[in-house]
């Protein structure tokens, strides 16, 4: 609802938090968690260090909403089932580059490494949103899907991994359909193959 | 060969470069590339600074040996050719973990986000040791090696950042049997599985 003057306030506010995320983002993905300082992401920002604080509380808090990311996983198709790894691998070309895109998943991946923070994140976006994804698209019980979501993670990080973080050649190289045939039936395996029966090693 | 002050020059030097790089290794493991510095890896050996310089030239001349690593995939077996993904599966978890763990490895994919070296290092080791075993396995040409082996990165590259980096609760859960026989078959497709055809995408 307008105000008289101008901009309601949650409107102005809203945009401010915005522009200190957009801010912290580009400079978590210059310099890394270590080197960005609150007074930098509000310099960039353009407003004053103490609406950084007043609104996040602090460095961490920044850094946990600059990299709060909804997968929307909700958007992918869950039938046939059968086509539910292709429709995983489609999704996610576009979540990481397409329309979907933001900084912020390629940020966390990248931090995982050094900022045990990042890593935490990304165990509770499994946890949350993954693991939940995949209980409702195969059946059986928790802790079947836990273990599928495992596998299904390793495969779909392991491809964001090569892709956005170590850009190996052959990996980039791989136009959008390609990236769905051949990583859609490995996707399809962990999904829905037959559970493998361990095998003793040596 | 012995001399006359005990030890030979040779055995002396080489223990040295031993000591180095454990220390260095150790402190990058701990503080990440940034705030390692040769005189605390100096410190940590008990040596002089200087040598180290005399030895690696730079701190990014210490941080190559460092991580500096050897997949060992001359000892996975390449016979029966429909084995090779889960032998590959069981030497990824004897080389990561087992008989042949070292830390440069886990540092190497620490690093891969935050240091550009790391992420260089690491490009290397896909395409003179992934690359050329995967050439040594199936027929076909240079070009189809690549894009294969580009694919089984995805898949063990993303097994060791869910299981060591990220410690995602069901990888790490995960006995090695179970490693193997899940991920197996999926290096197994990549490997030998028909080239998938590109499916548009939208």
């Amino acid at each position: 609802m307008p105000t008289l003057v101008g901009v309601p306030f949650t409107q102005r506010s809203e945009a401010t938090r915005t522009s200190i995320l957009t801010a912290a983002r580009t400079l978590l993905a210059e310099r890394g968690f270590e080197a960005t300082t609150i007074r930098a992401v509000a310099a960039r920002a353009g407003i004053d260090p103490s609406m950084v604080m007043r609104y996040y509380g602090s460095k961490d808090g920044l850094f946990r909403a600059s990299v709060e990311l909804d997968l929307r996983l909700d958007l992918v198709p869950r039938e046939p089932l059968d086509g539910v790894g292709a429709a995983l691998a489609r999704h996610f070309l576009s979540r990481w580059e397409g329309d979907l895109a933001d900084e912020a998943i390629t940020l966390l991946l990248r931090s995982a490494g050094t900022t045990p923070m990042a890593a935490e994140q990304l165990r509770t976006i499994f946890d949350e949103q993954v693991a939940g994804f995949v209980g409702g698209v195969i059946p059986g019980d928790r802790a079947e899907a836990v273990h599928r979501a495992g596998l299904v993670s390793t495969q779909l990080l392991g491809l964001a991994l090569t892709r956005y973080v170590l850009e190996l050649p052959p990996v980039v190289a791989m136009d959008a359909g390609t990236v769905v045939a051949s990583v859609g039936p490995v996707l399809q395996h962990h999904l829905t193959g037959a559970v493998a029966e361990p095998t003793p090693v040596r």
